[in-house]
C-alpha cells in the first residue's frame, strides 16, 4: 500500500476495464533499438479508446461509483484527454457528464469531448480556478468529481497500462530496466510505477519540470511563469500528495526535453512507428530519442500517451522536423 | 491444398516468422463501427517490420532456402514494400539482396531499400522488363528470385496475418463474415482467405481493377491504359496463376475505390486511428467508409497493409480531406 494505492487496487482495475478497454500491444522499432543502442518497447496508448491512456483511468473511476449514485451524473476538469475519457466512460456507463475546460483547448478535443454526449463549461485558464468550477457543478448536481490525476481508483486505472507492460514483458520472459513516461500530475507515471513494479521516468515538457524539481526539493513544487507550450495535455502547475508520494518512492530523477525535441518525437513516430503520436503524448520517446535518458545497453518500456493531434500542429511536427 | 498452397503451409509459415515479425493486434475504433454499423476489426500491418506486411512472405520464402543455397543471395523486384521486406530478410538472414525498383518508386522507399544493406538496381516501368532483369541478375550471381506474390512462399507468409486474425477472433469467441484486403498482385488477398478461413473481398485502386474485372471473366486479366495513381503500393498490372487459383475459390467479388475515397481513408486512420497508413495500405479502409463494402449487421477484418508514406502524399490526403 502506497498512499493509498496498491498493486492490488491496479489489478482490480484491470479487471474492471478488460472488457471496455483496448489491450494495447507493446511495439518495437528496429530504427529506434539501433539508434539508441537500447531495447525498447513502446507502449502505444494513441491506439486506446478515445486516443489516450486517460480512458484507463476514467472507466475505473465511474464504474466504481455505486449505482444509486450515478444518476447526479459525474464533472470533471481537462485540457482535454481527460474530458474525452470521462465522457466516453459516461456514455458506456450511462452517466451525464460536464467537462470544464480552458477556453484555449483545442478544437478537436473540444468536439470529441461533446461527440460524446457531455456538456462542456468553459474556464479561462488564467483567471479562473477550475477546480472551484468544477465543485459549483457538482454540488449543484449532486454529481462526482472525477480529479485528472489527484484520485487512487484513477491512478489505479492508468496503472493498468503497467501491469500489461509487466505480464507482456514476463510473457516474452524478459526484464525491463525501467519504464519511461510522459508526465503532468503524475497520474500516468506513478500508476505505471504501480502497475509495471518498474522505477519510472517521469518526462515534461520544458518549462513544466515540477516534478522533476519536486522529486529532487522532496516537496511539491509549482510551475514557476507557465509560457505556452505544445504540450497541451502536460501543463499541469503542480501534481498532488498521492502522485507525488508514489514517485517520491519509485521514480528515477525526472527529465525535460524542449519543443524542437518534442516535434522530432512525433516526426519520429510518423516515420519509423507509423503511429499518430501528439506532442504531449511524445515527450518520454523525445527525451530516449536525443539521448536524454540513456537507455544503452537496457530494456525499457516508454509510453507513447496519446495521439489527439490537430492536422495543423501534425504537419506543423513534420515539417519543422524534415 | 489449393493451386500449391494449403493452410498447413501457412502454419508453417507462422512458425517461422514467430520470433521475428511482430504479431499486429486487431484494433476496433467506436467512430468506425458507429459510422458502418459493422463490427469492423482492423489489422494494422502498418505496424509490421518495414512498415507492411511484405516482410511476412519475404522472410518465409528467405527462410526456407536452404543454407548452402543462401550464399548467391537474393533478387527481387518491387515498387518498395517488398523490396523493403526482402532486404530486410536478407540482412536477419545474412544474405546479399539486390533490388530492382522502377525509376519512379518514392524516394522514401528507395532510401530505405537501400539503408537494409541492399544494392538497388533502377529500371524505367514503361520501356524496361524487371521480371528479365531480374532474372539476369539471378543467372549471373546464382541468386534465388523473390518474385512479390507469384511464390507459394511468398503467399503463405502473407497468409500468417489472416491465421493471426483467426486465432485473435477465436480468442473473443468471435466470427468474421469476411476480409476486406487491399489488393495488388493478390498476394495478400489469397493469404489472407487461406489463413483465416474467411472469404474475402479484394478491392484496388481505380483503374487498377484487374483482379474485380478477373474474377468477373473467369481468366486473368491485365490492367488497361494504366494511368498514374497515389497507391504506388498497389500498381501491378495483373495477378498470377497461383493467387488467381485460391482467390477463384475464395474470394467475394472485387471493388475499386477512387483517389479521393483512399486519401480521405488516409486521413481517417489519422484521425480516428492514430495510425498512418499509406494510400496502396488504405484502400480497404476506403472500401469500407465509402460504403463500397457494406458491413452493416457483419463482423469483418479490415486490412490496413502498409504505412510507408512520403511527408508530402501524406499531408496532401490530409489536407484535401479536411
Amino acid at each position: 500500500m502506497t498512499q493509498g494505492v496498491s498493486r492490488m487496487d491496479v489489478v482490480v482495475a484491470a479487471g474492471r476495464i478488460e472488457d471496455v478497454a483496448v489491450r494495447t500491444p507493446l511495439l518495437r522499432s528496429d530504427v529506434l533499438d539501433a539508434l539508441t543502442g537500447g531495447e525498447v518497447w513502446l507502449k502505444p496508448e494513441c491506439l486506446q479508446r478515445t486516443g489516450s491512456f486517460k480512458f484507463r483511468g476514467a472507466y475505473n473511476r465511474l464504474a466504481a461509483i455505486s449505482p444509486e449514485d450515478r444518476s447526479g451524473g459525474v464533472v470533471a476538469y481537462s485540457s482535454g484527454n481527460h474530458a474525452q475519457g470521462v465522457a466516453f466512460a459516461a456514455k458506456l456507463l450511462n452517466m451525464p457528464a460536464t467537462i470544464v475546460m480552458p477556453s484555449d483547448a483545442p478544437g478537436l478535443k473540444v468536439a470529441r469531448t461533446r461527440s460524446h454526449g457531455a456538456e462542456v463549461v468553459f474556464y479561462d485558464r488564467l483567471t479562473e480556478d477550475r477546480g472551484a468550477i468544477a465543485t459549483a457543478i457538482a454540488k449543484k448536481r449532486g454529481a462526482v468529481i472525477v480529479p485528472p490525476f489527484d484520485d487512487p481508483f484513477v491512478v489505479a486505472g492508468q496503472g493498468t497500462a503497467g501491469l500489461e507492460i509487466a505480464r507482456d514483458l514476463e510473457a516474452m520472459d524478459k526484464t525491463a530496466d525501467f519504464a519511461v513516461v510522459c508526465c503532468g500530475g503524475g497520474g500516468l507515471a506513478s500508476g505505471i510505477a504501480l502497475g509495471s513494479g518498474l522505477p519510472v521516468v517521469p518526462v515534461e515538457p520544458q518549462g513544466y519540470d515540477d516534478v522533476a524539481r519536486s522529486l529532487v526539493a522532496r516537496k511539491i513544487l509549482a510551475v514557476e511563469n507557465p509560457g505556452p507550450t505544445i504540450c497541451d495535455a502536460l501543463q499541469t502547475l503542480f501534481c498532488s500528495p498521492l502522485t507525488f508520494g508514489i514517485l517520491s518512492e519509485r521514480a528515477l530523477p525526472g527529465i525535460w526535453v524542449s519543443e524542437a525535441e518534442v516535434m522530432a518525437a512525433v516526426a519520429f513516430a510518423f516515420r519509423e512507428l507509423k503511429l499518430v503520436v501528439e506532442p504531449g503524448g511524445a515527450v518520454a520517446l523525445a527525451a530516449v530519442l536525443a539521448g536524454k535518458v540513456d537507455v544503452r545497453g537496457k530494456t525499457v518500456a516508454v509510453l507513447l500517451s496519446g495521439g489527439n493531434v490537430d492536422t495543423e500542429m501534425f504537419t506543423r511536427c513534420l515539417r519543422e522536423s524534415a
